[in-house]
């Protein structure tokens, strides 16, 4: 089946917005065993988006085509799709019924120009939106069945897998099964994890499972494919392959397929009955950010301290003996000052000292992790990343919460990681 | 003249990395005053690139292309370059001696297969890359000039500027200048926007002024874009139109072109000599996340308590008299404690109470904001946000933030945002 993606918007044709909703889509699709063919971005401009759309109906069996159902007069792809099809617009009312409520809902009353949201091609085929007013559709033009997606990203997420995958596996005849193994790391770089997995794939039949990474700093994502005709035949033969990928990557796997590492520290807590208190300076915050914001994560994170200067850390902390440096002696006293003030069963402080002088690429950061106990013990983690200002803000937020982890799941904390940099130069990678 | 764009590369077609080349050539152009009308992806496949050539080659005056001259063998630019034009490939001496040298002055020897990174079109035009072994190359294929830049992104943002812009303005003749205005509000949505903007476009000659939006809860970005000859004229025109929108748009607009939120905050805290402490609870340290990283907030924002649970905040600020509740007379409480307790200028509560049960888009939250200053006075906000969990935790953070700009730049607080639930049934949208 040939499939082509179509991204509308002059946003996303002058550049001012770099375009992750295509990678998302084509890796989202990947993920299903599709490949795409061709992708087309134009702006919000009639003439342009009636070729787009005739040319691709002409050489594809399935567009994808994402933006331009938004409320304003820039908005225009229900208008030219209706006019590539040949058919005329027409208001569906379940979909105004559904955006008046999603506007009573909010307490609001939906202003007049939301109506074109609901004027749709007739006989289009309506894609569900439930998160917001931009009224998914498929439609049929030329010989392709168009897929109308929203340019907000969470609303063409959820579409794009809840209504359009679907749809796209059903046109396809075929009932392929495509089993997708995800493991998620920190602290191992692409190409190290490449290296450490080299020969896996022959473990498997012959191209039948395919390996992938996807690096997103700090963490890396690594991915086995598989596709065949029955589930229960792939899981078999997946099995071996992901025992392996465990068994490299180690303890630096920090969860498997839709595992968080704070989804993953929290049923620790919880599996622990532990509560946690926080100090962070350098992160601003950041680490409770990740934390707290989970429902089931409520009663376990007490309390954050936040801030950048050690007097009002050592106050804020109560000390009798303030803070002398943000080195790894005072990480232990402030993690066990923040445990007994809160009186959790777990202080955690995260104490960086950055580099002065401008933000450059060798701008780098000491970070002191440590983590208090109820036993009295205090455990810690001492490491230098480098890689400029927000590098060294987003590494030191994740080994303050992998080293939270490796803690709760009884790991070593220091197992070295390719973002730091090397103590002494006898060691090498 | 009509520009396109073509990105070759299985990477950026399977969505493994994403396209910011494009993006960068877009907003490059510009710079200078083009804009680009088209861009097509498609991967290291012979039957797609030549179609994609044909077609580009048809319809635009010039066409950039990028990536595909490498030395390996999917790398297949120059080929179907030459057989789009109609033309065969030819060793290009010079490039090849200039290779050579490349190798040279790096110690190595250079491998036979970069021999064919000096196989042109016949008839091409050498783009030199200074930095690197891919030529480039300029080609007349059908009525447009195409150029092929090399997919490494330091050689193709040196290409472009070097060689390909001067060419291009050349090639263009007439100079066509591009005036991009952006404004930053909060508190008003897409649709309300555009209504209370309607009729500007006309407040200048025809056509020669777009309006657009950009929403992102919960901010949304108004553009005004305008094309014309000559720069001061077209500010000229522009200038009624900022005024406008600054009229129109009022307290809500919290920024211009570059600002952000938070920056503007930042910098009203140095204008004032101010400093601040915060208390959050919902939001979970997101506000201190946003503010603490700005290299100029560096001692400005002294501390942050967060924690949800009335007991810890009144414990860790402590409360002679404990928080009752959070609602707003306890935030005014925690304001004027934090401030006292960290020696800061300024404190600001932010104490959310939300919906029990499970998420869905009705789940709201009551937001209190307080904001207490040196001169004994404290400030309040109250306010019901709807939406889901994760949109009230945005939408608490965005409305504490906000509270704290119009606060210091002494504008009202209490102005009705469009993402609140009424307070009462009698007032409209």
């Amino acid at each position: 089946m040939r499939i082509e993606v179509i991204c509308t918007g002059d946003e996303v044709l002058s550049g001012k917005v770099v375009n992750s909703n295509f990678s998302f889509i084509s890796q989202k699709l990947g993920d299903f065993g599709f490949s795409l063919d061709w992708e087309t971005t134009v702006g919000d401009d009639r003439e342009s988006l009636l070729l787009a759309f005739r040319l691709a109906s002409q050489r594809a069996d399935a567009v994808i085509v994402n933006g331009g159902l938004g409320p304003t007069v820039d908005d225009l792809s229900q208008e030219i799709a209706a006019q590539a099809a040949g058919v005329s617009l027409v208001l569906n009312k379940t979909w105004l019924v559904s955006m008046e409520s999603f506007f009573t809902k909010r307490g609001r009353i939906m202003p007049a120009n939301n109506i074109k949201q609901a004027m749709l091609p007739e006989g289009a085929e309506v894609l569900d939106n439930p998160i917001g007013t931009a009224c998914g559709f498929a439609l049929l033009i030329g010989k392709a069945r168009f897929y109308f997606t929203p340019g907000v990203p969470r609303e063409l997420f959820r579409m794009l897998e809840e209504q359009i995958v679907p749809r796209l596996l059903k046109q396809n005849g075929r009932q392929s099964v495509v089993l997708l193994k995800r493991f998620h790391s920190y602290g191992i770089g692409e190409s190290h994890a490449d290296e450490l997995l080299s020969g896996l794939e022959s473990l498997a039949p012959s191209g039948s499972v395919k390996l992938g990474f996807r690096a997103h700093y700090p963490q890396l994502e690594t991915k086995l494919t598989a596709r065949g005709e029955e589930v229960n035949a792939l899981r078999a033969m997946m099995a071996p392959l992901e025992n392996e990928v465990r068994a490299r990557l180690g303890h630096f796997i920090i969860g498997e397929d839709d595992q968080s590492l704070e989804g993953v520290i929290v049923d620790e807590l919880i599996k622990a009955n532990a509560t946690l208190t926080l100090v962070e300076t350098f992160t601003a915050g950041q680490i409770s950010a990740r934390l707290m914001p989970l429902p089931q994560a409520q009663g376990r994170v007490l309390r954050n301290t936040v801030a950048q200067d050690k007097a009002q850390l050592s106050s804020a902390l109560g000390l009798s003996l303030p803070l002398s440096a943000l080195d790894v002696a005072n990480a232990k006293q402030a993690a066990i000052a923040a445990r007994l003030q809160s009186g959790s069963t777990l202080g955690m402080a995260i104490l960086v000292v950055v580099d002065e002088g401008v933000d450059r690429v060798e701008f780098s950061g000491e970070v002191s992790v440590a983590i208090a106990d109820a036993n009295g013990h205090c455990f810690s983690r001492l490491s230098r990343i480098a890689g400029g200002r927000e590098w060294v803000r987003l590494g030191a937020v994740e080994m303050g919460l992998d080293s939270l982890r490796r803690h709760l799941q009884g790991l070593p904390m220091n197992e070295r990681t390719d973002f730091e940099k090397p103590k002494n130069t006898n060691k090498t990678v």
